[in-house]
């Protein structure tokens, strides 16, 4: 276990007054205990307490045992984690972890009618928030790795390859570089398919005049990276060209904003303003990005309603795009890390 | 949508006296509405009442305007969508679906006072369970290309070789064949890697004498197959072959139970039986099965505590296995669907 870690949690917990939590996503608990186990359908918990005391409930499958010195509690497929569980923490409030699927807090309720369930990550997610000195160098690694990933399938792009085949090829660089896998399933867009935000790569052919998104990400040392690369495939149009000019200046301007003391809105209207002023704006339809660490996606949003202040240690993405319904999609991304008096940007 | 699903749906929640139910699981929602959509963090909600009247909560970016006829609210990036949610729910019990996370559920029991959550995928669940004609013809056609992608990466092995490379070469085998992807990261384990039930792929190169096991699936058309084959690399010794011979005959004996009328935990005991008569039962320490359909895991488990009965449209998988800490382990995982008369094994 880390105890650094453990005691920024329980500073958090007291500061939002929660005298117990239970912390269930993977990533969370290997930032805490040091194991890390996908526990897929079956239950995965561990009981903070206010006092720094942990315990940790899994089941025997995932083989915990002697892989951590947080105390252990395991359970079998014919055993009821919940009731396990159940024993072992306070009447009161207790903070659930918000991705924890709902039947097991459900079951917690109906096995202790005396525990009252409330919002519980922020602790945690406060003390991911920044990034200590060995967190920064790995994800520096990570994005260094993802940026010649990208360039390599930029090079590969050719008349009549696929989404899927660049999709793949992603997938098969990154680990002959030495990533452990992809932080997701790179989202490969060509031509009108790039206008769909969250396109599902598929089997469309690549052909002159498109316009090709490549959002992608891979896993080093448990640490993710995240970018988007916009290229035009032959001769751009003079819109192509605009949007895509227009959407840099956008990412430009929003990393320019990064430094400590400015609020990750300011950030995402610094981004937004620029695409705005060029009457774009309704094109432009998700927030400015996202905290990223051990999960690709993490706390905090870069959104117009974020009032987190930017610290030295965080790093999220700025990712500004304009979509153009049956035309064309443009986004730019890049990760930033915030330092003492700006931001290092871990993707040029 | 799918009224003939909708109306199983609505007589289910009355066998469980659930008024109205949260669905969240995109499996479900597509099952129901037709629509497939991925929601990652942001939230995806369809709220089924009794009388079968429906209404799918999505973010903006998911593009689900046109692509279903059940009424849809959309909300974006800096809006609340438990508080529209909110807005559209009776109060009393609610029955929220297993995997919604949790932070949905707190926030919607914040908002509404008076709003009960309980237990809720059972009515869904339960009509996923039976497979129709058309769902079961594309299980038949998702296991037989796993059969053969299987059969070609047990081809490839060769001394040297790497688990990570032997999953890769699935991943890119199943999609040539024209599967969409893998159905979950292929369990690649070569000698002692395969004790542990849940090893993650590494760079463990393949000696002779490993006991390797090849557990695999892929997604066809939205359906998930699923197999585990265990093959010896090099001459195997007598305890390997006793042991291989074991599990084999124990996932036969748990195949030919599978029949309508019985009971899935005497499935499992029909399967563990075999393994605990040789002295092996301990060295079995999961479920025997699983569901399968369109999840890779569903309703309903396999296992000593399952009161499930079989009925025909049923698909389960057969998976016994034996693990030897430290040594090896053996796996032999088939799908069957329940017939009329008996099952049928997708995997053969």
């Amino acid at each position: 276990m880390n105890t650094e870690r453990i005691s920024r949690v329980t500073q958090n917990m007291a500061a939002c007054g929660l005298k117990q939590i239970i912390v269930s996503n993977p990533a969370s608990v290997f930032y805490l205990t040091g194991v890390w186990c996908e526990p897929f359908e079956r239950m995965l918990a561990l009981v903070v307490k206010a006092d720094g005391e942990m315990k940790l409930f899994g089941n025997r499958l995932f083989a915990l045992n002697g892989q951590t010195d947080v105390p252990l509690i395991e359970y079998d497929d014919t055993d009821d984690p919940v009731a396990l569980l159940a024993a072992n923490v306070d009447a009161g409030v207790i903070g659930i972890d918000k991705t924890w699927p709902s039947h097991f807090t459900i079951r917690l309720m109906e096995a202790r009618g005396d525990v009252r369930p409330a919002l519980g990550s922020q602790p945690v997610d406060d003390a991911r928030l920044i990034k200590d000195a060995e967190e920064l160098s790995l994800m520096r690694t990570s994005s260094k790795m993802n940026v010649e990933v990208c360039r390599r399938i930029g090079e590969a792009l050719h008349e009549g390859c696929t989404e899927k085949e660049i999709q793949a090829l992603y997938n098969r660089i990154a680990l002959e570089l030495g990533a452990s896998g992809p932080a997701f399933t790179p989202l490969i867009c060509f031509g009108k398919n790039g206008a769909e935000p969250h396109h599902d790569s598929d089997g469309t052919r690549l052909k002159p005049g498109d316009t090709v998104i490549m959002d992608v990400g891979l896993i080093f040392k448990r640490y993710c990276s995240d970018m988007t690369r916009t290229v035009h495939f032959g001769k751009p149009s003079a819109e192509q060209e605009k949007v895509h000019a227009l959407v840099t200046a956008a990412n430009r301007a929003g990393i320019a904003a990064c430094r400590p003391g400015v609020k990750l809105k300011d950030i995402d209207r610094a981004a937004r303003r620029v695409i705005e002023d060029a009457g774009y704006g309704p094109y432009f339809n998700h927030r400015t990005g996202h905290g990223i660490g051990l999960n690709e996606h993490e706390f905090p949003d870069v959104s117009s309603v974020s009032e987190v202040v930017a610290r030295p240690g965080m790093i999220f993405s700025v990712e500004p795009g304009v979509y153009l319904p049956g035309r064309f999609g443009v986004r730019v991304e890049d990760l930033v890390a915030i330092t003492e008096d700006g931001c290092e940007v871990l993707t040029w």
